[in-house]
């Protein structure tokens, strides 16, 4: 109905990805009050798989907006002093627009896009005292680059009194982040991502430390105010301030049985396996953008070293029922990306490789 | 499932309210790319229909949030002096909330519960020059009063420098609002109310005029930046600045075609002759706790006049399949809550009108 006359076309974009259609189905449960038991039960049962697949004893926070706006509750409420952001692309430059369209003092190091951050960069900055907030963002979609939080974590954590913040958005559910072992303060997810959600419900980890400087934060605001959203969770028995997304509260309670029962390491490893099947097809026909090294598990970003339209090649999978991503921003034609995350299984990728080899002739 | 083993309770609580089956499943729509010509296509869709039941020509941003975000959206963007909180119940003191909590300077006139607000009491404050926003809720839940905006339009169009903001949460879809005629500059709905969607998307229309007040305010923050909202409709063609709840606006594409297809007058009659019923069987057994003059269309709150224990007829109607609302706040057990709002028909409350009457051998 809503999509008119054309045919679907299974999602290989870094987000929304393709929803599973049992996942899909739940969304239409009715509806249950948001001041009710039952209501309490539903979000305090995944708040527990979130702990479990977060590897935490974080409060979690659940929010009916996109992750940017928890990106932008996690700053807010915790910058008294200076946040720096380590930026690996166009997701991490959000982190220092957010700061600025806050009022809040920032400082941003970009990487040369295609690469990760590296631990003595987070060294030089925080050693110098000025920041009591840092950024990092995992897996950065529009340059295919995933950075290793296991070689930051030993930085901050000789550095207690800055709260480290980290997006997840495109990785949590695909990848493994140990949220506690790496004393992350604030992990923020989203729905569409790896989690295999529609778009609609962002989620993050939120540790004491956070808490306790959100304490001492004015102008924290009010729908983002983790004070609050702590409230109604500590108070009102896993409630929420306003109104709640029911339906994505839902469907994360199924998906979720979903992904453990498939099993977390398996999970992980199945995004490897398929990561890795693309990057072996992008380096037979093209070539990958990031250092390789930094090569992200859940999206590939593609060099266009042949010179092919991307827009057309888009257009003529749409055809047969596909849809890549063209390169974000400044990278538009000059890469392309695939996305291979959530409930993707090696047949679904051959399906678009072929085709793809199919129209390039290749 | 995810309900676990408890029969489904019909909704009568002012939100969530009951969402009908063919709503429900739209839900299920496979998604689409939010970047792409088919999302641009149905939030144009939206829009335009969106406007009708505005009766607007203004902009209309779509917000994944509770309407309590776009709430703080319309006072954070617009004030640069100082908002007037005109207050008839618990949701009119969020508005009063959300200016303190973003260090907003406010003053707040907050009616005895159960009143409304008359346009003498506007006249008085906005005479001063101290405001340049004012913020009216149209449709107070807590204590079941309507404001009567027709009568407050005239004062408001006085004093042109003063941005008007009103809450129709409660109200539109079920209601008339005539945003243009009014004059109201930010108009604030929500999904889960007489718009007859679950909860997760809310709605507002912007004026020009409030457009220009936010271009000359700092720190506007980023998610619930208006002019960062409105360029994404303007520049990109009906999109949105960062991934949007998908389902939520096939849900609403859906529903609104329901809602014209109906038609507008229709439906709001067809909710007059609700109130007036559930007004009718309340003055029999009970009493209304609102000045008549003031009472809801969309929500009826009663005055327990016989000291029955609510929260035990509430319990008892669940096993029926019904829920209703207890009283809000301080008004608990001292009144309930019967919505009649969105898809509800006279046979619905008949239903629950002759449970609770066997419940309580009336």
């Amino acid at each position: 109905m809503s999509t008119g006359n054309s045919i679907h076309k299974k999602l290989f974009i870094p987000g929304p990805v393709e929803v599973d259609s049992g996942v899909l189905n739940i969304l239409s449960t009715p509806m249950i009050g948001h001041r009710s038991a039952e209501y309490s039960e539903l979000q305090k049962r995944v708040t527990e798989k979130m702990r479990k697949l977060m590897y935490t004893e974080n409060d979690i926070i659940f929010s009916t907006s996109s992750g940017t706006g928890l990106l932008e509750m996690a700053i807010r409420n915790t910058t008294v002093k200076r946040v720096m952001v380590f930026s690996i692309g166009a997701f991490g430059n959000r982190w220092f627009q957010i700061a600025k369209a806050n009022g809040i003092k920032a400082d941003k190091h970009e990487a040369e896009w295609g690469n990760g951050l590296n631990a003595d960069i987070v060294e030089k900055y925080l050693s110098t005292g000025k920041y009591d907030v840092a950024t990092v963002t995992h897996n950065e979609t529009s340059t295919g680059v995933m950075n290793h939080l296991e070689e930051l974590a030993p930085v901050f954590k000789k550095y207690p009194d800055v709260v480290w913040c980290v997006d997840t958005v495109s990785s949590l559910g695909g990848v493994k982040v140990e949220v506690d072992k790496l004393g992350i303060d604030i992990c923020v997810s989203s729905s569409q991502k790896a989690l295999g959600l529609p778009p609609g419900l962002s989620i993050a980890s939120v540790s004491e430390k956070a808490f306790k400087r959100a304490g001492t934060v004015e102008n924290r605001g009010y729908y983002f105010d983790m004070l609050l959203l702590l409230k109604y969770i500590r108070e009102r028995n896993f409630q929420y301030p306003s109104t709640p997304s029911i339906p994505h509260m839902f469907a994360l309670d199924f998906q979720l049985d979903r992904i453990l029962k498939e099993g977390l390491e398996n999970r992980f490893k199945r995004h490897i396996e398929l990561a890795e099947y693309v990057r072996g097809w992008a380096k037979k026909y093209f070539d990958i953008f990031p250092d390789e090294k930094y090569a992200s598990h859940t999206v590939t970003c593609i060099k266009n070293t042949r010179g092919i339209s991307v827009k057309e090649l888009n257009a003529k999978l749409g055809e047969k029922g596909f849809m890549i991503s063209n390169g974000y921003g400044a990278l538009k034609e000059k890469t392309f990306r695939i996305a291979h995350m959530a409930e993707m299984r090696k047949n679904d990728i051959t399906g678009l490789l072929e085709s793809i080899n199919g129209i390039l002739g290749l």
